[in-house]
């Protein structure tokens, strides 16, 4: 029973410092923003630096606070709106594309409402070790494990819209001199053979996952093979040299219509400078593509049409799985994310949270697709096998890229 | 070689017969109808009948005469872009959104065309089997029977397609009295019950299949249990009495979007009486609905809102292909179409056809889920285990149903 | 008494003479289509040919037959929904923009709606007579004269919508084969000059006339000289050549957007053939361009863009009407409708009819402007100097040309 | 000539002064807002305060310092494009709807770009009064001049654009305590009638005046009589309690369908209670609706359908303009700016100015209604008889009211 005790202590003491340390991440991550950088949505899809601070916030007073806090009075009355995201289960939201409107309350006062919420939470966390292993205890470390995973994916969220706002500048100003992973110099990709097979899909009960990594479950695959690296700058340079942006045969037909209505001939943040050559916007600012890198901020059409071009096509996310589970692959973590050909859906005998929280992940399993690995932008301990991104086909402000994937026969 | 020649004029002939009962069926489809209901479209989605008639006679003139007929001339020019539905590969398309205003040529002027095609595709068909069994004799035979279950295809969407025109008219005119499946009163649907294992899917090399139904490959379907029978109309006005397009949690986040937006409290062709009981618009007209009668003409958001509401979920298209090669279920054809949870996704080892052939199904590989089965208006002999067919998750005008699908766990 | 009697007697047998010459002549401008033609809508401003057929027989049978006819009964209950135009004071009205979803009633089934309204209306006209000069007696035949005036309005509209409908289709069909009106070779325009001074603005009383030409009132005019004829074709292509559709110092700003977004070049039925010489959609067909006609099927903004290029500006409504009652100008009526920079808004003291009649012409009074004259498809006698016809600022598929003017000073 | 030279001396002494304490007032007027406040755009016809205080700016660089400063060098080359307005003549410009998305150049050096501009336009003027009467010198003091009225402008439009931002926000932060014109409690609205005649419109040549306002010109306005003061809140509150929004016969037709599809119920600003009490959201904060104050944020189609309702209309701008140069009128300036039934348009012989300025107004004079006097948010100095506001119809955030008119006869 001692030690019982102890391990919860031990456990709850890691959770409540890992806790502070990712509410601290966060609000470093805006540091080298003006308080106009943290306010302003530069499209629906993106929120404000300053909305992400308080709706990660919002997390933990919705579902933690709120519910184990004895005398639970809210921080604001209104904040339960504004920082509700897409929980209908908790009542009204601020309609998305309308974050950016709120340049009250101010970065201030946001970060205040941070300081009440963690302070209260650390007590709560406190206390919970003090009552020993009740049931209460572990649903409470659940949620905080939860409201961590859900801070850290706002912080990737952070850079991937603060990279698009500052990118509408016509001033193309840096968030910081040298953020992003650059590549060395890369030789040809390898193939790397997987042999057909059963395999297990999904998260394997050791450490914290999503709903959506559960139940693990068995699929087959038939034989392929897997690049062992992703596609470079250079390559998908070769592609647009192709004409790859003109011929509607190398693109889905979705796709095809997205290209000719937003008028598209380059990745999103690629640009020509007056001689031709091309540029990208990186989070250091403008500066010249560099071949050998990595792709990134491609869509699922722009990554087909290139994976049909190069004679491929994109592994579905059980192929990825598998073959990430093998030794011979490279760049699967911390690079950019990889676009799978896998719909975003429900592993066989998924079953959501109950009650608002159960609204996380399920209710977005349709017209999206799955993306495994993990970007440079991804905090780090929040990457794993089993990890399953997703966005719409059309999204190219992630940091996505491609692997590409054969069959085999 | 006596022999061979033989089954081959047999086959030729069976593929002629086919071929011109086919043609026929088609223009027996729009006899019910005035000159004016087979030529506007009531939508971007469907196409006027009259485009059906072109567009399938185009088909056999521009895959098959083209490549195949000496001397090949156009039989007008301009119906080369007029009937394009949308092949790329074939040079430029008339808008499909603008399909209604080609009010020329007429009715008459399309079965003018189309038995000018008839009899040139008769010819060309009666001079293969006088050559022998060529290579070319067996493209082209393939490529007729391409055309039929092509011409097929579009005789199903012709009824989907009037279906929706004649439901724009607050006169609700009929297409014919009594077209439409009826079913017996049914009893509470049973849980056919499936092991978990290695399937085998896909096309079994028997007889025409399209591509999108090949390679036959292995999955691997936990166990689960399938509906005997599909849900019925009873059921579904209970999920709507029940508040069912009301309830965000029910529904996925962009189907509730969807439900919101369109501002929807039933199905397409439900109505109400003045006294507030369900009337449905069928093919036959207006009348009261049928509450034994399967469910159909349901989106995918609703299907899967159902499912959601009455505890269970919808299969994946394994599942349902493994399922339906077991006994025990029933409705499975000549019903409605059966939405499956499974984004339209390439088989493993999927390669389209070369040329502009190719584009048929492949490129359409993307926001789209596939239905399995087949409905009350799909031509007999165009249905089997392996056939998918594919909508987007928001199509209602579609003789689209649902089977439910529970995990086994 | 007696020849009061007799006047109302002569009035009304001319009176009925015309209604019935008015609506013979509406169903013979559909002889030349078919019934597809009749039917379909090819854009939500244009109506079908059979809609206009059916509601301008609503328009007898609503406001007269509905009021006046003992023992009335509806000919059909759901035409007064589905062939009300815009009289909210009506009730319930199908939506304009879906039209042409009315594939029934047929054509011969409007014709019999027309066929009958004509019956009941001769029938009352006649009675009428034989009650004398009674008030309502006099009401009647006012509310008869409208709707006479009424469809020829419609009649102009259905060579309108027709143009473009048959415009939209790649085959360029023609509906007759020399119906427009073709100028001679034309001389330079002469500049009229008027005097400053109070004219007298509107409808002088004697015959009919539409609400918004009452009252009659003045207004003063500075100096101006208008231009003798109207503008050729071969005046619009030199402000083509000369960069027209490409330089946004010319346009009104809203103007130049419009010609952004709908990436326009040249007016709506002009077309370059393979060796880039302008061609025309005529009523007869594609045809070269006639550069001594008068140019045709211009919107404000260009009309008003061509001015600024030419120098120029579009007269006022109070400007046109003073210069056509002086001598000096040509083409003033039956060639085509001429824009003035005047915004449709009601004359000082303008009242309204009582009920839903008076929905006709006010509830229109904004963010159109007026044009002056008639067209080369105006029905004979339906022009005068008072007349006020009005369109949007982007309005292309009427009659419309320009007449320009100078300030004088 | 000594004289002359003093007067020029004290001309432009004024002027300096004016241009100092003008370009102070803008600064002024943003100091109670936060960075984030004045960044943000809260739809694309409003802008930022930012915005607003660089194009100010801008406007003096681009038409005075780059034409008239010796050895011109840009403040900053990218400011060229990135706040200019709508001036093609020009050169590029930032994208309208996209200026809420520059948080960068941040307020401090907008500030220190005002700054630089402010010096500069100071040497030069200082300098020019050196070189006595010369043609240049004038020219400066006409575009100074033009610069201060335009900026004055812009004073106007950064109260009704921070009003529209903060309005968008659910915590309703105010601007500043009590910044609104309140009106004393009111008798009914006397009718002020003017006789039928000629009267002059237009400036009449003392001071400054826009372009659109010459020239002056003579117009014929019937007899008619205005009201003595605006509409309240009060009466148009009974307007909305007898059903004013759910009445289209009230409407113009354009206006009605407004209503409906921004499911419309009341004034931009007005909002319910939970006792169903009317608030109305002010530059001071939320509070209960002054039943007396004048009616203001109100559309054309608002106030044209007010007036029907009331049994009058609106009056033509030259109505206005010979009724305000009569005694007996209230609330003419300094309240709210009054919707006039005149669509904008040159007046008679109106000529814009040569170059980029000639954009100035000219090329909006199409589809925007005219209003005339002042609101409560003009500033001092800036109003007259002549002066011609204009917005589009359906435009409610500006400080907008009705005065009600009606024909005598």
């Amino acid at each position: 029973m001692q030690t019982q005790i102890e391990a919860l202590l031990a456990v709850s003491t890691s959770l409540l410092q890992r806790f502070h340390a990712t509410r601290k991440r966060t609000v470093s991550l805006a540091k080298p923003l003006s308080e106009e950088d943290c306010c302003v949505q530069s499209m629906p899809d993106a929120s404000p630096i300053k909305w992400h601070m308080a709706h990660t916030t919002w997390f933990f007073e919705t579902f933690i606070l709120e519910h184990f806090e004895k005398g639970f009075r809210p921080y604001h009355q209104a904040f339960r709106v504004l920082f509700n995201s897409y929980y209908n289960g908790v009542g009204e939201k601020h309609p998305r594309a309308q974050r950016g409107v709120l340049t009250r309350p101010s970065t201030d006062e946001v970060l205040a409402y941070r300081h009440n919420v963690d302070a209260r939470i650390g007590l709560l966390l406190e206390g919970l070790v003090r009552d020993g292993a009740s049931e209460t205890s572990q649903t409470v470390a659940r949620l905080v494990e939860l409201g961590v995973q859900h801070e850290q994916q706002h912080q990737e969220l952070m850079m991937t819209d603060v990279k698009h706002l500052l990118a509408q500048n016509p001033l193309f100003p840096a968030y910081v001199p040298e953020p992003e992973h650059r590549a060395e110099k890369v030789s040809a990709a390898a193939w790397i053979p997987v042999d057909a097979g059963v395999v297990e899909i999904g998260h394997d009960g050791a450490g914290f996952c999503f709903d959506n990594e559960l139940p693990r479950h068995r699929q087959f695959v038939e034989a392929f093979s897997l690049a062992s690296r992703l596609v470079t700058n250079g390559e998908y340079a070769a592609f647009i040299a192709d004409g790859g942006y003109r011929n509607p045969t190398l693109w889905l037909s979705e796709g095809w219509d997205w290209v000719q209505r937003e008028k598209l001939a380059a990745p999103i943040y690629w640009h020509r400078n007056e001689t031709g050559a091309w540029q990208e916007y990186a989070l250091g600012g403008l500066k010249s593509l560099d071949m050998h890198a990595p792709l990134m901020h491609i869509s699922y059409f722009e990554a087909d049409a290139y994976a049909h071009w190069a004679g491929a096509r994109l592994p579905t996310e059980f192929e990825w799985e598998a073959a990430v589970r093998q030794s011979g692959l490279t760049q699967v973590f911390g690079v950019a994310w990889q676009w799978t050909s896998s719909g975003y859906a429900p592993y066989p005998g998924f079953v959501a949270a109950e009650g608002a929280i159960g609204e996380y992940n399920g209710k977005f399993m349709v017209n999206q697709y799955v993306l495994r690995g993990s970007s440079c932008v991804t905090p780090d301990g929040h990457a794993r096998f089993s990890y399953r991104n997703f966005f719409p086909a059309s999204a190219r402000w992630q940091f996505s890229g491609v692997r590409l994937a054969k069959s085999l026969q």
